[in-house]
């Protein structure tokens, strides 16, 4: 078995292959193009903010523990090639240069996602940054450090310039405001996170502008400003230029299936690799492909998507590892549940947007209501705004979106869980959640919200 | 519309049937014998503890907001008698003495329940109290006051003893450790929480002692203890007599359905009204029930049981008023979720206990995880055990416990709305559970419980 990518689906699917088959009944030899393996990725802004240590935190398996579980992981070796009649692939050394075919008889595609770069002036310069791997983390670091040594302008401390609203922008802002930086971001779209509704988005901006982050909205940026020294001076748009020491993009990323492709290996829409339920790539009998790479089933709307999740990459590496060593086991889908924080304020999803349910044909209705995270009479009782979509005639529950303070995010699990059993908004009303009032007014926010939603379907008829 | 008992289902009856009938189609009259309408029960211990300012707040909405709506709600006055064949209730003005008949069409019963008190010497003590109503919680603070007052013991500050250890008993230890008591908990299980299986209440135990809450299990109280002015000294139990000048009693309640008893309507096997979907009481064609005097249906193991809960009341009010004003709705029943925190322990339970699946016939498996609430790496994460019990062969979801700190409670809503949708544990591991590294780990905890189910429902065979 040869796994491409060390990243959370390949060792996890190496792993959990592992724990299925033995030694003496299955090679597993997997490949890691970077010099971290098994990490959370998803963990990089707090690396960054400081609320983290250090990478060891972020590393959930090394190397070392997984050649120790038998897994022959080698780092810093990139595959070069597929070649899925002859059944090899082709790695090279990144150290040494060599390159060499190995032979497989099942293989994992866990080759992830890469970062979307914009092809504009000065984007090659050492203090712009993406936030995709361990070692952009650390490079993110360095320069930080280095900013903060050469001391910021003359009007206040240094600045830095996030590129893009969704959730790796509104996380790094964080962070980099943690860090002592001034903090702009530049958003091309109307409002910041365009994972919701642009009613939803609006609060999210709003507890921006209150937390110190500047955000500019509809701000297409078409350069960065080097000095004579080549460090970054800033970043321009179309109308303005905004000083920066630092850039950071945040403009989420792509399938990295590259090598998949020139394979002929089915691609999706959005370029991810196709599978089906068992995450075997479509048309293959022994290729497996799972994490950032592929696109997955929505549920809710039934198409495909691409869906870049480490928890999502852990099942699918889960059901890869047990289907490749012989088990069974399958993916069902998703349905779209994301969620986010910027400060305390908790930014969450599931479910399809109204934007998303129209593309679809849908016709559906769209609630809000206001409510509060425990009963209204119990201390640090905070506000949360929740949003929910169902469909017209049928009252299936269409999405859901929370924005709040604390314990606003998770209650959107109530919401993904009820998408997936495609229960409708009516029998959400009756939903036995649990109630004290340090835990929740008598009738939880997702409740109040799924009322309200029954009564629009009713009305709209 | 006649409606005996202005707490939270008479009440949220009265509300809908006036939203969706004007005055000039239905009168409604509602008669509550206390001296307070649709307040917050469960938020008593909270008032108790200090972390609300007064009943006031605890108060949804007053008597006069009620006839302001258009409700002839009557308080102090007490339904003495049903008379269904002649379509009236006598009801007496506590005020006055005053005693009439008063006609009905509809009549709704939301009489509630009443704490369980144990016939024992110097129960009737003005130190031994209940906190079932807001009157309830005002006598046990004017009592505090005055032993606070007084001044506590030579070796200390003042005493008390909670008698019983389940949700209102650990509630109310708290509260009286909140105002500067001593707090001893007698309770007659071999462990605290008997809403929970007993390695599971074990930590409950551990963690209350580690609060300075001394709870003795196993221990029968026999006797209150009085001194020569009626005030009391001590509680006694067979083995031993713990000193204390104020009592609670935590004992539960049973439903306070002696009212329908004695006119002929049909009881469940816990002394609960029994009702069909739609809220009417069985075998009657214009007599609704709802909130603490009924039972209800349990989803999971097809019985009724007794489950008072303000959550439950205002959906039954709910249910019942659309109906009795001509529309329709319908409560489908329970899962048997309940949470609870005794300081910062959180306590949450839904489903099935090993007991309570073992008495229904079931065979099944049970399996526990540590885990945490947010990433292992991220800061505050705190550990919660997560319990999970699957039926043996369809891998049915049966049962959740959790026992953990900030951020495990309201995850047994992730169990509740799986259990409503008869979900198998292997469906629950591909749930697309909310994850960001402030919020879960990259495996939410109930979903590390459902993947260990799995594993143990297909070793079971």
């Amino acid at each position: 078995m040869v796994v491409v990518g060390g990243d959370a689906a390949g060792m996890s699917a190496a792993s959990q292959a592992r724990r299925l088959k033995g030694e003496d009944e299955l090679e597993i030899v997997a490949f890691e193009r970077g010099g971290f393996s098994s990490y959370s990725a998803c963990g990089i802004p707090y690396w960054v903010g400081g609320q983290v240590d250090g990478a060891d935190q972020l590393i959930a398996r090394s190397p070392g523990e997984h050649r120790e579980r038998g897994i022959d992981l080698r780092m810093r070796t990139e595959v070069t090639e597929l070649d899925l009649p002859g059944q090899r692939v082709r790695a090279r050394d990144l150290e040494s240069g060599d390159e060499r075919w190995w032979g497989f008889d099942r293989l994992v595609l866990a080759t992830g996602a890469t970062p979307v770069r914009p092809d504009l002036p000065g984007i090659g310069a050492p203090g712009v940054h993406g936030v995709q791997s361990l070692d952009d983390g650390r490079a993110l670091l360095d320069t930080l450090e280095e900013v903060a040594r050469r001391g910021g302008a003359p009007d206040g401390g240094p600045r830095a310039v996030v590129v893009g609203a969704g959730y790796i922008g509104v996380e790094m802002a964080e962070a980099l405001i943690r860090r002592g930086f001034r903090v702009t971001v530049l958003n091309r779209a109307p409002q910041p996170m365009t994972t919701l509704d642009p009613d939803m988005g609006e609060l999210v901006h709003e507890a921006m502008c209150g937390m110190g982050i500047e955000t500019v909205n509809g701000a297409e940026v078409t350069a960065i400003r080097t000095g004579a020294d080549g460090s970054v001076r800033a970043v321009a748009t179309e109308d303005a230029e905004y000083p920066a020491e630092v850039v950071v993009l945040g403009l989420g990323v792509r399938p990295a299936t590259g090598l998949a492709r020139d394979a002929g290996l089915p691609l999706g829409e959005y370029g991810g690799l196709l599978t089906d339920l068992s995450m075997r790539v479509r048309g293959t009998e022994n290729v497996w492909a799972g994490g950032d790479c592929v696109e997955v089933l929505d549920l809710v709307s039934g198409r495909t998507r691409h869906i870049p999740l480490g928890t999502h990459a852990n099942k699918h590496g889960q059901v890869i590892g047990s289907n490749a060593a012989g088990g069974y086991a399958t993916f069902p889908g998703v349905v779209g549940t994301a969620v986010s924080k910027v400060c305390d304020l908790e930014i969450a999803r599931t479910g399809l947007l109204e934007r998303q349910a129209a593309e679809e044909g849908l016709r559906f209705v769209s609630v809000t209501i206001e409510s509060t995270s425990r009963a209204g009479y119990y201390p640090d009782a905070r506000p949360m705004r929740v949003k929910m979509l169902a469909e017209r005639r049928t009252g299936r529950l269409l999405g859901t979106q929370i924005v709040g303070r604390e314990g606003a995010g998770k209650r959107v699990d109530i919401a993904a869980v009820a998408l997936t059993a495609r229960m409708t908004v009516e029998e959400m009303t009756a939903l036995d959640l649990g109630y004290a009032p340090p835990f929740s007014p008598v009738w939880d926010p997702v409740l109040v919200a799924a009322r309200k939603a029954v009564a629009a379907v009713r009305k709209a008829g």
